[in-house]
């Protein structure tokens, strides 16, 4: 933190003399997406001093691969006079093997026992650190979010799906070989919707971006005079989250009915993990925790209602305050911690 | 283990020379339930060399701190010339705050609140090392049973209800207060049967010898000519866990319907703390366990058909091997352990 105190973004590359150079250092932290891969010029303190993004070519493991190094070299190269590249740290969608720096498979890119640590360090020619996204943004609140200072608690990005982190004394909890905390993909209702995962029931299906969207389409159908009808044209054209989140704020029905149900999927699922984690917070990110208090307070509601009293009731529940960017924050955090 | 190696436990008694003084200490291991106070005394080894047992007066707070006492004591008594008394373990049903040793509230026994590590260690006059009795029987699978040499595994402890213990890094893991691992009340079905906990669809309420009990007694009502039926006396008088293992083993339709029922929900349960752990092994213990192969195969089954492959394939799922004296050999593991 000190390290940059005060100091703007522009201000960075002003200097130049040697004395202030450990000021510029930075990491580049990628967020390796199954759309877009999107890096940053990160600093010690966590401040993001240039944004870099390009589409992701899922479809193939070689081009994917071409792709984020090239993202990485851009990143690399966009610094100048700004200072020195320390390391690389990449969060990557899919199941990370940690040890080994493999990413074993992926959802949404069609990876398979990629050694991707190994192939970007060789090329970009720097440390890289790599773990799965999800561990990167809780790395990321522990270095610079809600949870500095605790050293016990669980993540969860809820986006188009739901990833999940953990920490236990301070460190990131990985399990055997790097699979550990996929919070996401356990069941609570196993008889509900098919996950992409094409399980039944996962928390993912009743409780991310995607399911908050389902929800919403099927009940705007069944009130046509609510806003939500309007946004959407009136023939489920698909709805966005967003316009939803938007929708809610207004009172409309539908859409304050849809985050409803999301919330108490949301709190089982977190009620599940407090009982077994008993952990000290739990932190929510990813695009539908931008939706605030909206969504928060509803979660908590439900915590409450569906926990056992003596055993969720210290647990805080708590919004990210990193934004769009936790994911490259969170990569760049991994990388920080990954040098010491 | 060196210590005892060869001797049989008659013989403990017998030398009584000094130099034979440190292969006859022992600790008491103190299983604490609703039902039962069962202690023994506990070699260095795992062996087991006199048992102990009293009713426990649940319903009063005061008299079952008394009856432990007095158990602790004649367990202590008990030696005589048979070896020093190294420390006391206590697992105890409940919710444990570990590090204040005080047992918050436990289901089956009306404690709130009970000092219940300084207030044995000062009146039996002992060091008292106290925990949840699931992460006891948990420590002793790690010291004595089938997880010893394995650090991360997730414990189950399948009876009444069901009770879990999670072993990381070879430790257990407690959590912030020592509440976590409460595996058996994670909700699998929200919907679902009530639970004993009055919440619906634990994984208790579908997979606990209750459970097993409960379904047995369903399925055998619609189907007259099992031998279940038979061993009910037709009118559903209630069954034993036991009576419906053996009709299992028999081929019973009634009981192996029960008995994939139960395996079912288990796997789902498993599943859900094999994405979330990534252990090398889950091991399965309590009175249910002690069905075998008519359990541990039908749940590897539903582990494989419910989990995503690339995740659970390479767990184990294995029983424990302590039988009856899992408790007792856990709680003594504990303080083992504790003592150094």
């Amino acid at each position: 933190m000190p390290a940059s105190k005060g100091r703007e973004p522009g201000e960075a590359s002003a200097g130049g003399a040697a004395a202030g150079r450990t000021r510029d250092q930075v990491v580049i932290g990628v967020d390796v997406g199954g759309t877009n891969i999107r890096a940053a010029r990160v600093g010690s303190d966590g401040r993001v001093f240039q944004r870099f993004e390009s589409p992701s070519p899922a479809r193939d493991q070689e081009m994917m691969v071409d792709a984020l190094v090239a993202v990485v070299a851009e990143a690399v190269a966009a610094g100048g006079g700004r200072g020195e590249v320390r390391a690389v740290g990449l969060g990557a969608a899919g199941y990370v093997l940690h040890e080994t720096g493999v990413v074993m498979e992926a959802p949404n890119i069609a990876w398979r026992d990629v050694p991707l640590r190994s192939v970007v360090s060789e090329r970009a020619g720097l440390a890289v650190f790599l773990d799965n996204d999800a561990n990167a943004a809780a790395a990321g609140e522990h270095l610079f979010g809600v949870a500095r200072g605790v050293d016990d608690f669980v993540y969860l990005t809820l986006g188009t799906g739901i990833g999940g982190g953990i920490f236990i004394d301070g460190k990131v909890y990985r399990g055997r070989r790097g699979t550990a905390a996929e919070l996401g993909h356990v069941t609570v209702d196993p008889t509900g919707p098919v996950c992409g995962c094409g399980r039944r029931g996962c928390l993912e299906a009743l409780a991310s971006g995607t399911a908050l969207e389902r929800e919403a389409e099927r009940l705007v159908a069944l009130d046509p005079g609510s806003v939500l009808h309007g946004m959407s044209g009136g023939d489920s054209p698909g709805l966005e989250g967003e316009a939803v989140a938007r929708a809610a704020e207004e009172g409309d029905r539908a859409a304050l009915a849809a985050f409803e149900y999301v919330s108490l999927w949301l709190g089982i699922g977190i009620v599940n993990f407090i009982h077994v984690f008993d952990p000290e917070l739990v932190v929510l990110g990813g695009g539908m925790a931008r939706s605030g208090h909206l969504l928060l307070d509803s979660v908590r509601r439900s915590v409450a209602e569906h926990g056992i009293g003596s055993l969720v009731r210290d647990a805080r529940i708590e919004l990210s305050c990193l934004g769009g960017d936790a994911g490259v924050v969170g990569a760049a955090a991994m990388a920080w911690e990954g040098i010491g």
